[in-house]
């Protein structure tokens, strides 16, 4: 372990008393996130209450060169919140208030501790929601600053469309305001949607306004298996062109139906399943559910279950939301590499198809699920955890198929994010593009303390 | 008139051809838009017609220290594409072409310079349609460097909702590609994002890929009227909350209705008016106009005329479009001073009234009409163009209505932009944020060329 310098230490510690900790317990509990991307631990964790304080970290931290990593519940997927460079840990779970809900133009403030199921659970009495569901009980501020996304972004959006403002504070302690409490604003720079997606790469983010949205009148969802992948595939791009306000449409593979046999009590037949959720008036719900019955029945759907009652649905959707943990049932012991790449919804069939094939000539087991109504899908490649030659074929398959995503005008990243696992890949999808993130970076942390490592270029 | 660097006038012209233009004519044609703002005409017109002869252009403008105003069709409101500090304009009209329809994606790559009316005509084949609609048949760069909106954002989203992709010829004439055909990305900084809104001070935008959407297979429209603004008001923030997925819902005022009556032919009581539309399958569309109408019928609304026929409709969206026009019908030969404030639904009521309020102890002939769906209206002031007195007391007014937008959260700017018509008031919005705006414009723009004087601070 590396040591902070003495003199930041110690003012870190006037500033937090007991919430700035250099325990081990503290510490290995910072040095890794839900993915194999391993990382030292951190030196310092922080646990800071308010943006003033935080506004007093930043600058002491500057002024010594130390790195500030920030840290929401550590269920990032490609290293965001590992300090790869050292420095301090910014544990952000101490801030963790809803601190207004403004039912009447469906806002909600939080601080960034607050995760998206203790929110929606302080707002079931509203009759409002947060609809934006990354599967895991992420912090709003974590998923923020990666645009997360998950099963309901085809039809409320992704934390792009649903962050309103922001309070942010920047790396020289200045606490900035963005965005505004109104539905849309052309009053400059759009500095809210600058900072999500960034990764806390250019200041930490303190408090968030979010748009709710009503809960559905009412909700329909239902599970149908295909014969093929292409098959299931196809009815999505065609379901998705034909309009049809799909509030879910997820789709998983053979492998993974096997997953939810083995590991979440599920007897689905083991082909490729999708799963949808339908939103709306009772009248609306009807005819959307209808129409997609048609479009499916078309492509050989077949085994319909409707889940009618709110438990058979929330059922259906943790096992959905299981998928990540399930799929290990079908390796135990392994590791996984998480690939998230995602197309233009014309590409999506051959974008699915070409990855299995990929998978299945190498020899590996790599269930396949997908957010497909945006064109996004992941393969979790399941390797042995001591072999660095199966680590390097996952790898290989992972770039393969990012490639072809660039081929077809798709992205490298549909939800997870950069961090340090697709950080050599930038380049490729963004060319002097990424040099412009960097002159930006460079512009609002010229110090280069906030998570560096991370999404953007090296300093030169 | 200021005369350009003989070198750099030389350099252009050799470029460009008859394309570089001094004569009188295209000076003055690009010296004015649509609004009272008035500059002095810029020192020469250049009229490029692809990124590669941008890319010559910006660097040449960069070493001689010449502003570049890029030019779109001079429909914005705010004075934006004034050369108010002299310099070329960039007039982007013969980039005007249709690059490609992606109909099975819905998406299309278009030249800044089409308009979106000749964008809509060329899908109409395609059952598919660009829902952005400021009422100007304005260039899609344009509308993107201003964040434009208008009456079916309520649905449909702003152009940051529909830009998901650019090309972006920066100062120093790198031409870089943000975004990408993938329906959402977490690859990185939202760079389209970022210059969505940026009014040419960041770069200039030579391709934009934008989202289309599905023409519905059903529409209607009405009108109603109502005793007294309140109820009109109170009736759009109820139908907001109730969550109908209005198409558009538009607020008129009593002078409005008179506007129209004097210029547009139209015959209606002279009292606040809504005009509204429904989009989507016959069985919605018919629910939500139910719902809509007894939300309606609550607040007092009387006179409910549909337009049933597609002629009927643009007729209706006419008339609202031509408001603007017609206003001045209220006060032959006034200028007018447009007002953009937005706000959270809820404090709609009340900022609206206020507005009236104002307008009406002033004893000033100010109409008020809005996109009020988003919270977002606007009042044309009218005022004797040779009184200082009036253009002060206008321009009070106004300043009066940003200051109370902002104490409720709202915004200075709904849809308009800064320019320089608003620029005083970024501070009171924006605090120290708009100094993080000036400090990117300094990193991506060093010599301060593009657009200079507008939105951001002025350099140190």
């Amino acid at each position: 372990m590396a040591e902070l310098p003495e003199a930041l230490a110690g003012q870190l510690q006037a500033l937090l008393g007991p919430r700035f900790s250099t325990a081990r317990g503290d510490l290995d509990q910072h040095a890794h996130s839900e993915s194999f991307h391993r990382a030292p631990a951190p030196d310092a964790v922080l646990f800071p209450e308010t943006a003033e304080e935080i506004a007093q970290i930043l600058p002491a931290c500057a002024a010594a060169g130390v790195p500030v990593v920030p840290w929401g519940t550590g269920t990032s997927l490609e290293g965001h919140a590992l300090a790869t460079q050292g420095g301090v840990s910014l544990d952000l779970s101490r801030m963790n208030r809803v601190l207004e809900v403004r039912a009447g133009d469906m806002q909600v403030d939080v601080q960034p501790g607050v995760t998206r199921e203790a929110l929606n659970r302080e707002l079931r009495a509203t009759g409002l929601f947060f609809p934006v569901d990354p599967g895991a009980d992420a912090s709003l501020g974590g998923m923020a600053s990666t645009r997360a996304s998950g099963t309901t972004a085809v039809r409320y959006g992704t934390m792009r469309e649903n962050v309103l403002a922001l309070e942010v504070v920047l790396a020289d302690g200045r606490i900035i305001q963005t965005g505004t409490r109104a539905a849309k604003s052309s009053a400059g720079y759009d500095l809210t949607g600058l900072f999500v997606g960034s990764e806390g790469t250019l200041g930490v983010i303190t408090r968030l306004t979010l748009r709710l949205h009503g809960q559905p009148e009412e909700v329909a969802a239902a599970v149908c298996g295909f014969d093929d992948l292409e098959a299931a595939v196809e009815c999505v791009t065609a379901t998705i062109q034909s309009g049809i306000p799909m509030a879910r449409i997820e789709f998983v593979d053979a492998a993974t139906a096997r997953a939810f046999n083995l590991h979440s009590g599920a007897s689905l037949p083991e082909t490729p399943h999708l799963m949808v959720e339908f939103h709306g008036s009772p009248g609306a719900v009807r005819e959307d559910a209808a129409r997609f019955g048609e479009i499916a029945t078309e492509f050989g759907a077949t085994g319909f279950d409707w889940a009618a009652s709110p438990e058979d649905r929330a059922r259906l959707w943790r096992m959905r939301h299981g998928a990540y943990h399930a799929a290990f049932a079908l390796r135990p012991g392994a590791a996984g590499v998480v690939t998230d790449v995602c197309v233009p919804m014309s590409q999506l069939p051959e974008a699915v198809a070409a990855a299995a094939r990929d998978i299945a000539e190498a020899g590996m087991i790599g269930p396949i699920v997908g957010h497909v109504g945006d064109g996004n899908f992941h393969s979790l490649l399941l390797v042995d955890p001591a072999s660095e030659a199966e680590l390097t074929a996952a790898k290989a398959i992972a770039r393969r198929m990012a490639e072809r995503a660039l081929e077809v005008g798709g992205t490298i990243s549909g939800e997870h994010g950069i961090g340090t696992g697709k950080r050599g890949l930038m380049a490729a999808q963004h060319g002097d593009a990424w040099q412009v993130m960097g002159a930006i970076k460079a512009a609002l942390d010229p110090c280069g303390i906030l998570n560096p490592g991370k999404l953007v270029p090296d300093r030169n």
